[in-house]
This record gives C-alpha cells, structure tokens and sequence, in this order.
C-alpha cells in the first residue's frame, strides 16, 4: 500500500508499520486533544499521561525490578560514554571489556575522568565475545562495563560476566528488547532507541536506586542521574515525541506476546541467515559461531566487487543498506524487531540466487 | 479539517499545519525512498541531502554569516549551559547578566567551572531588560552571556547590549527566527528548536569559528564545538527527525517571506493583544512596556479565582495553554511563529467578552 522498501540499516532502522500508523493516525489531533504530541507541552497533562505509560509499559515489558529507576536522556550513546564515569565511579576506577568500535570509544571517554583498566580487548578483528577466564576484572573496580551487541561487527553477549558483586553497566543500544534478560543482574544498561526502541535522540537508562547519588562534584548538570531522576527525566524538556514512539514500540511488543515472543521470533529470523553462511563458500561469516549477533548479520563475498554488486542489486529488489560498515566493508544486515520473517525470507532468497548467479 | 485547537502554550508550541502537513505526506515513504525520515540511516545519501539543505535554508533565513558554524546538538538550552563555560571560556572567566529564571540557571552553571560575574540582575520581579549603564563587565570576560527572551516573565531584549570585543553569547530559545537579527553582533547564539524552530530533543547552534577549538581538557566529547563541527554534528548520531523538522519550518518560514514579513506578522500579532492590555484596567501586563516580548504575553488579572475561570473558559472556546508558568502563576499567551493572526484575533475577542462579564 505505501511501497515500502525492506530496510536493513544499522540505526537509526525500520519501524514496525503498526507503530507508523499509529504516529500517522494522530498526527494532527493526537486524540481529540486538537493538536500533535510534537506540538504538546510537556508539563500537560496529556502528554504526561504519554509519558507515563510509555514508562510503565516498558518497566511491564521487561520486567525491571522496582529498585532500578528509568530515566530518558538525550545525546545517544556517546552521552552515556562520560555520564556513566561521572556517575558511578566514586573510586574512580573502571573496568572495560573491548569488544569493538563502541566499547572502546566508551573506555577511551571514561579514561578522561577515571582510572580505567581494560579487562580485556578481543581486537583488532572483534570476530568473537571473550570468555569469563580471559578477563582480567578488579576487586576494588566502581564498575565493569560491557557493550552487549556489537553492530559493526556482528557479535553479542550470550552470556554475560560475572562480575561477582561489581556492578555491571551494559551499552544494549543494539539487542535491547530483542530478547528476554534478567535486569537484576545489572548495575546500569543503557541504549539509544534509534535501533530497537523507536527513533534517533532520545536515550533509555534504566539504574539500580543504590548506585544513583554518588557522581562527581562539578559535572554537567543534565548528565546527573539523580538530577534526571529527582526530576523525573523533565528537568528540562526531554524528546517528547521520541518518548511516545518509544511508548508505541513498547505497546506493539506487548501485543506481539512480549520479549519471549520477540526473542523466539528474531532467533528464527537470525537462523534463516546463518544457516545460508554455514551451507556455503560463497559468503564467509565474520563472528565466531559462538559469539553471533541476532541484530546484526555480517558477512563477506570473495571480493569487494561483488560485495558493491550485492548491494547494487538488493537495493534494486527493494533490500536497503545492506553495505556493512565504513570501517570494516562487507555486508551487513541489521534484522531488529521491526524487520518482519518475510524482509529475511526475501534476502535469503536474494543470497541464494546472487550466489548462485556469481561463484 | 482536522479539528485543531489553538495552543498557546510556551514550548514544545504549536506548529504550522503547513509543516504538519509535509511530515504527514511523507511519513510512509519519503518521496519515494520506500520509509520514513524516521527510519533513515543518517549516513544515507537522502538524508544527507535532508541534512544539507536543512542547514543551507536556516543559514540563508537567518543570513548567518560565513564565518560561524552551524552545529546541531541535543539536551536543549540546559545542555548549553553546561557546554558554553566549558567551550568558551579559556581563562575561565563570564558574565551574566541575570534577566529571568533561565539566564540565572545558565550561571548558575557556569559557575561550577568558570569565575562568574552577574554583570546585572533585575530581579526578583523580572519586569524588565537592564540598560547598557548598568551592566556591571569585566574587561577581561571570555564572553557575555544574555538571554534574548525571557519565556517565563515575557520580557525581550529590543536592542542587544554593547559589549565591545567580548563576545556575546545569548540564548535565543524563545525569540529566534521571530524577527531579523545581525548574527554578527554575537559569538555564539543558540536554541532549543521546540518553540520557533520545530520540535524538542533539538539544539541550533551558531558558533563563530575563531572562538571554537578552546575548550578545555577532559571535558564530554559530545559538548565540545570542535568535535561537533569536525563530525558536521554527526559524531553520533543526530537527531534525525527533528532536524528535518527544522528544514521544514525553515522553508516555510522563507515561503512566508522570511524574517523580515515574519517580523511584520509578529509585531502585528503582539501589538493586538498587548493593546488590550494598555486600554484595560482589568489585565495587568506584568513586563515594562519598553521589555515587552514580541513572544510571550504575559498578564495578570485581578485574583487568581478569576485566572483560574480565564484559561478554563479559553480552552472550552478551542484556545489551549494559556496558564503562566506555574513559579510565577497568571497568564502567558506564548505566541510564536506558527500561531495565527486568527488565534491572536479570537484570543482578543475572548478576552474583551470575559472583560465585560467579569470585571
């Protein structure tokens, strides 16, 4: 009906059409109120009832213990990179397990405001996630900090350390809500919800109510999590709009049967493409079997030739962004919630073909 | 159509229907491209070219000389509050002039990392603008920090303070693109885009390139001008709707006729309601008449029973918003770009009938 492409990119990424047509449905007159929730104050009593919601559906939706608060941020990721620093290290002491581009983005920032120790760096090629006796974790360390999926290079935490009674502080910006996990077993995780919980400029931090209180004297106020969460995320304007995707997002997850549901749905989705690698010469998976992304699928082709022409040709079948990213080539393919088993079945048919047309 | 209200309320604010309009057209499928603004990778080339000519238009509309940046950020004004000391200032030292809430919030800031002087403070009513013999400035200032509009108090800035060659900085949130500015005059000016320029989770900052590149050490990457200009404010992701948002009201306002008829149109506007107030004895201005906000009206009326009864009778009639910020009470008509002639006429109206059967 609206000749839609299947998208594939890495974030921001597809929305599921029910929560388009949502947005469209109210765009003008959000509910009879006579206006957009763009256009609405944020102090209303409408848009606090959006707001509202959105955190209760989501604390519903996975499952967060009422000792952890929510709060929506702006600034993305990065911002969480020296927030989380200034916030809870009061020994200034860190922990960081590189596993790719953004975690060692984040110990970089933090090592501008805390003494930070990587506990281990699976690099240059970032092909697999390091088990528990490769990380070299401090006793005495305020946190050790994790990045759970890595985007650029197609791996993720099936199980997460154990970091014994050190808080751990995870970046889900790519596998949130992809899956069922247990929230207790975390100090702080964090994402930015242009991947998997809506749109670009708003960030999701959901912290343990005991580790809240203890930043740094003379921080950037708006980066304060007891300042964000004392005024309940609206000490001053928050992204109000991105807030109310994120409760559409939320909603349409309940109705899909919640995160069990999800999960079983993106691992079907995920098997269709890594049974392709695995059945063939022709592309050659870059993660390590044990440490696959269900987010991010990435690949290569024999040559860089045909690696343009994979993506030259899918797009013209209606397959968008499929090219992996600019520091690492390749392909990649970004199959979050929104992309629905016919966007796989689709590629997966595509691969077929494209290989057999070109090995 | 559509059956809107007319919302006056002080930010996030109504937007044109034209604007509405546009986003509505292409929120399945942007001109073809198979999705939504939303859903784009902010690296593809449609929305790059979204992005440049975002920028393009705004620089044209505000005719922003060639020797500033333009940076889009997030966080809002509080964020800049934080980043301006932390930019501009390599001998750590400001001043403030103090003129409501948000200019004593911002040095407030500012104080926890540069020596702040309040050059004035026209407190605690806020009735008015300082005139240029009061302002108490320091010679060796890294700048001069203003706010140009004050939404709360509804006071404006007529002519900006001579400030020699200490740069300006001011907060424009309320009162940018309402009327032509000199950029010139200023080194740095910016705004959270949810009031005149389009929706929140936004900042517009304009930036004069010789005062980039001092910030100090160890301070957040995503607060540091030059590394936002370096990444053309793509370091992260940006928020990627909201800037289309801003291309939309930036066309628009140049379809108007730009700054200069939206100068017209709002001196028109302000003139009918602050004319009410002038020929009454019933509402009572609350700023000085040479202070007065093209922006925000703000009034009183003989008790709070009857301001209470005022704003719930305009909202009965389709005028939404018009209780005054809840630290100071009374009424605020905010009245920016996109409100019409026609709300301000049926505003007028209302207000002469409640006059007559209230007073």
């Amino acid at each position: 009906m609206y000749n839609r492409v299947y998208n594939f990119a890495a974030g921001p990424s597809q929305l599921s059409l029910d929560v388009l047509e949502e947005i469209s449905k109210d765009l003008f007159n959000y509910q009879g109120t006579g206006m957009s929730v763009m256009e609405m104050s944020h102090r209303s009593k409408t848009y606090l009832k959006i707001f509202e919601e959105t955190k209760a559906t989501i604390k519903e939706v996975m499952n967060i213990p009422d000792n952890y608060e929510i709060i929506f941020m702006q600034g993305g990721a990065t911002e969480q990179f020296s927030a989380i620093p200034l916030n809870l290290a009061p020994n200034a002491k860190a922990d960081y397990i590189v596993t790719g581009s953004f975690a060692k983005k984040a110990a970089k920032e933090a090592a501008k405001f805390v003494d930070v120790n990587i506990a281990c760096d699976v690099g240059p090629d970032y092909k697999r996630i390091p088990k528990q006796d490769e990380l070299n974790l401090r006793k005495d360390a305020d946190y050790v900090y994790i990045c759970a999926n890595n985007t650029i290079y197609g791996t993720e935490y099936q199980d997460y350390p154990d970091t014994g009674d050190i808080p751990l502080v995870a970046d889900m910006s790519s596998d949130i809500c992809s899956k069922k996990i247990d929230v207790s077993k975390f100090g702080l995780i964090y994402a930015g919800c242009q991947k998997n919980m809506g749109i670009a400029g708003l960030s999701f931090v959901i912290v343990r109510k005991d580790l809240i209180g203890k930043h740094r004297e003379n921080m950037p106020v708006l980066m304060e999590y007891d300042t964000q969460v004392n005024g309940d995320s609206m000490y001053n304007t928050p992204n109000t709009f991105a807030i109310y995707v994120l409760g559409l997002v939320a909603k349409w997850i309940k109705k899909l049967g919640g995160l069990e549901a999800m999960e079983k749905r993106n691992k079907e989705k995920a098997k269709i493409l890594y049974d392709i690698l695995d059945n063939s010469d022709f592309y050659i998976g870059h993660a390590d079997k044990d440490s696959r992304s269900m987010m991010n699928v990435t690949f290569n082709l024999p040559t860089e030739e045909l690696e343009a022409k994979f993506v030259a040709e899918a797009k013209k079948e209606g397959m968008e962004s499929l090219k992996g990213h600019r520091s690492v080539g390749g392909i990649r393919a970004s199959i979050y919630n929104a992309m629905e088993l016919e966007g796989i079945e689709k590629l997966a048919a595509f691969m077929k073909k494209f290989e057999e047309e070109n090995r």
